[in-house]
């Protein structure tokens, strides 16, 4: 059996398959074949056919173009009688993956630079300029204080601030919201997704949507499901909120779109699911500034060349659509990863079933003698027979076989 | 073999290894070898070498900015000669990972808040004030309705608004683009890309490229792959698509980064691929609104105070950065979960060979005489012998060895 | 044992366990316990405990609103005293998932359309009209070449352009940055991110956190790590850049929040990490334009309806707010994985020490009969006896127990 080519002779023409002792035994066999049926059901049903472990998965890459439609009026004693169209409500007018649409506002107009009064709060009420410090700026302040306490009306004094001027007067937003006719506005929504992986994209204006139904749908759950127009009101409502109450002090509402696709099956089954989530804070309590908004200026000059701004600060909802999901497709290794790691499993039956066999029947040592074959350290045997195959009987415990 | 010290010296001094049988059979053993060796290339080849399974993978997270250069003039009787830079046509002038560059429009100019006419269509050609109602507005409305019905033209009648005026006539963009000179422009893209779990980060403007180079070089998927200064004409042919088509009615252009790094290499050799594809939809007869397009305002004071505007509606392409990749670097938990199920898998090789062996051959009963041993149900044996070593012959289809 | 009954009868009442040959030597033993151990520790401690191993992961899906605040003054020999707030210098006013700040501006004002010559350069100085090529846009022109040379001062002589009049001056930025207050201005970030397999969500604004706190805190990694408002110039600091460098060419900073949450355990132990980092490149040699900056028009109409508008050159400091993470939560899948590839590497353990035990030691023949039972072909044996159990010795190397 010595040298190389009766080693690789050995190697290639010999097979070894491990000796197998079958008990057979009502009991123990029934019990052996149920373990492995678990375990054969598990893989294949569970992780196979449900969780779909045969399958290698991508995350999507996605694309989406969002637009408004809708005009309203308002008539207030500030602005007089006003129309309000996309121009004027969706600021900035155009962003990547969402979409804010002002409900709400508070206007300040005709702001110049200059010094004037701030408005009146626990921190800049003063009697006297020693209660002003000149240069410093409060967290809400408007400007720079100049250091002089001046009248703000004829019962109250205030810090002088360098600032835009007249000073914004912000403690309340308008209740109802100004463009509460936002509710009945409509957003369309345009996305490309893509699997880079498998190279797989689609858009979710599907194939099937003519013009003329684009011209008209609203989308809705149950009739409409795959209409790319979404009403204002019906976003937030399906959230579980209201558009009222969310339009005084805005918000942010999340328009989820998930494209799960098992890429196995036909292309014109990978459809979007839209789904609605309100995901700015609702807990009044614990939230420093409740709602969504921010302050932006319009800028003129006059003729002198000075420049004048009207500040609004914009109350609103901000859509965000959030594109999420993960396809799947036939792919041999995670296929084999699984069967590799089920077929290890199937060892657990046998561990089980060994363990009750061997240590907890009552034919344990029958059963024992038929599985193992002790072998004693060679040195213990007496005679160093180093080619010998048979041991000497009478060794103690051992048993040969 | 009781107590506690004789089975714990059992446990730690005993080495149990499964008994084999080895048949010198050159079929079978070559048969073995050979489905082994393939499970093995699988294992190997595909796996490790391939697949790199040995590897952890993290997902890219990105940061973009991007930055268009270009100028261009036009000479239209409305606006008459003009010239138009980057502060004009990009809008919004910022934004995150997309830049829209406008490359055609309608202007509708000095418009003030009003009273006017509709522009005649399907919905709003009316014959008397009956046939308008009154705070109504249409999908595609400019503003409220008044409820009356007032000359549009000598021929024409249509239902008044309440809307900016005079109202938008977008019925066709023009043809050929307005700025269609912006196919020359320029678009440098720098895109800084982060793999959190493994703390790598690069950037995409490499560390052998000089201030010279930048200053005049142009993407050129052969000549110049790593220069991140993109022609907008030649984005969009690499697209597969004209840019002057796409500049009519805009669309969305997507301007792919990946980032597929092996980290167990040098860094240098983690590069960025750029790709392009049209992400807005190109089926003319399924779209409800082709291309992309958007309208905003720029506002103005006059004398009197009254707010004027211009409102552009703006088509043009909207070129979004898209970065995605992944890292692979070496880990040792997704190298021993393969070799652990590529082990496994070796299992295959034998219950394969198991059964054409001992069912397929036409010495499978000769073959399961050496493999198997029978053991029978203690109970069915004639003499409870409980510590016997040798069982009684001669019990039907039982052979014993 | 022929027949349908009879083969499902030894198919669910056999079980069938592998015969083990159990060696007694004190050496062997223990290495197998050992490296068994090993395989057992890599597994429990390494794959389960410390990467979690039995869990499912998902990435997390996230919205972000972040707002700044402060007030500023300068005082320029262009501009005189002036007041900046945030509807100065956040452009633009809203952005989806991040906020720049405008820390140092080149300001053009009142720009009209017209002629005028470009600022010298190497490559528009000319010395005549035959220098200037008309209808010519260079990389970095501000207009259209009209082809003639005309005076830029009484000295030098530049290609006049069609363009926005006068044309940009922006050698260099001012130093130090115009807004260099900017350092103390405070971001506030609001953060809601979901796990959709899960479908958990949290906000990085903690419940414990009250109106009070929020009103007046300022992040710090020790003593306040939830505070979600971030003083601007300790962000620069904490990713190791000077503020006032960073603000006078611009550059990008990373606010990246990190949601790895472990979700078998309480919701309330999910907590978002802040880390800092720049974004941009930093090596002024490598870099065509080093920081970040861009260009936007404020537009005015004059008296005569002639459109002006002042060009600013904005540089200052993006804030990307990147959110990443991962939740993990038992499942059973990635579990019974895991599992499975470990029982198949205690296996490893049976051959390293097979390999050991059968061809290193020095009793290893004496082993290797234990071990293995070699068959010869049939064909090899002299009476083809099918059903005999007993082959008839002195074949050679046969050994047959």
């Amino acid at each position: 059996m010595a040298g190389c080519c009766a080693g690789l002779a050995a190697f290639l023409f010999e097979y070894d398959t491990p000796r197998i002792v079958l008990i057979r035994s009502r009991k123990v066999g029934l019990m052996n074949r149920a373990v492995q049926l678990l375990i054969l059901a598990y893989v294949i049903g569970w992780v196979f056919v449900w969780e779909k472990g045969y399958q290698e998965t991508d995350s999507v890459v996605s694309s989406v173009t969002a637009k408004a439609k809708g005009v309203t009026v308002t008539n207030t004693s500030a602005l007089g009688f006003r129309i309000w169209d996309v121009a004027d409500y969706v600021i900035p007018a155009q962003e990547e993956n969402s979409l804010f649409v002002m409900t709400n506002m508070i206007i300040t107009m005709n702001q110049t630079q200059g010094l004037c009064p701030e408005i009146p709060d626990k921190t800049n009420v003063c009697k006297s300029d020693a209660d002003c410090v000149a240069g410093s700026t409060g967290t809400h302040s408007s400007g720079v204080a100049t250091g002089r306490c001046v009248l703000f009306n004829e019962t109250v004094k205030t810090c002088e601030v360098a600032a835009w001027c007249p000073v914004e007067y912000d403690a309340r937003a308008p209740e109802p919201a100004l463009l509460k006719a936002a509710e009945n506005f409509t957003l369309l929504v345009k996305n490309n997704i893509w699997y880079p992986k498998f190279n797989f994209s689609k858009r979710n204006i599907l194939s099937n949507i003519t013009t003329t139904y684009l011209k008209s749908c609203i989308y809705d759950a149950i009739t409409d499901p795959f209409c790319p127009i979404f009403r204002l009101g019906n976003i937030v409502a399906n959230a579980g909120h209201s558009f009222q109450d969310m339009a005084v002090e805005g918000g942010i509402m999340g328009i989820q779109i998930k494209w799960n696709c098992n890429l196995d099956r036909a292309a014109s089954l990978c459809l979007p699911k839209y789904s609605f989530r309100r995901l700015d804070t609702r807990d009044v309590d614990h939230n420093v500034s409740p709602g969504y908004n921010f302050r932006f200026a319009k800028y003129y000059n006059d003729l002198t060349g000075t420049e004048h701004r009207t500040l609004i600060k914009a109350y609103g909802i901000r859509f965000d659509i959030i594109v999420f999901g993960k396809a799947g497709k036939f792919d041999i290794i995670p296929t084999m990863i699984n069967i590799g790691s089920g077929l290890a499993l199937l060892g657990v039956a046998t561990v089980l079933c060994d363990v009750i066999v061997l240590y907890c029947m009552k034919k344990k040592y029958y059963y024992r003698e038929k599985k193992y074959k002790y072998v004693a350290d060679y040195d213990q045997v007496c005679h160093p027979l180093s080619s010998s195959r048979h041991l000497p009987e009478g060794l103690g415990s051992e048993s040969d076989q």
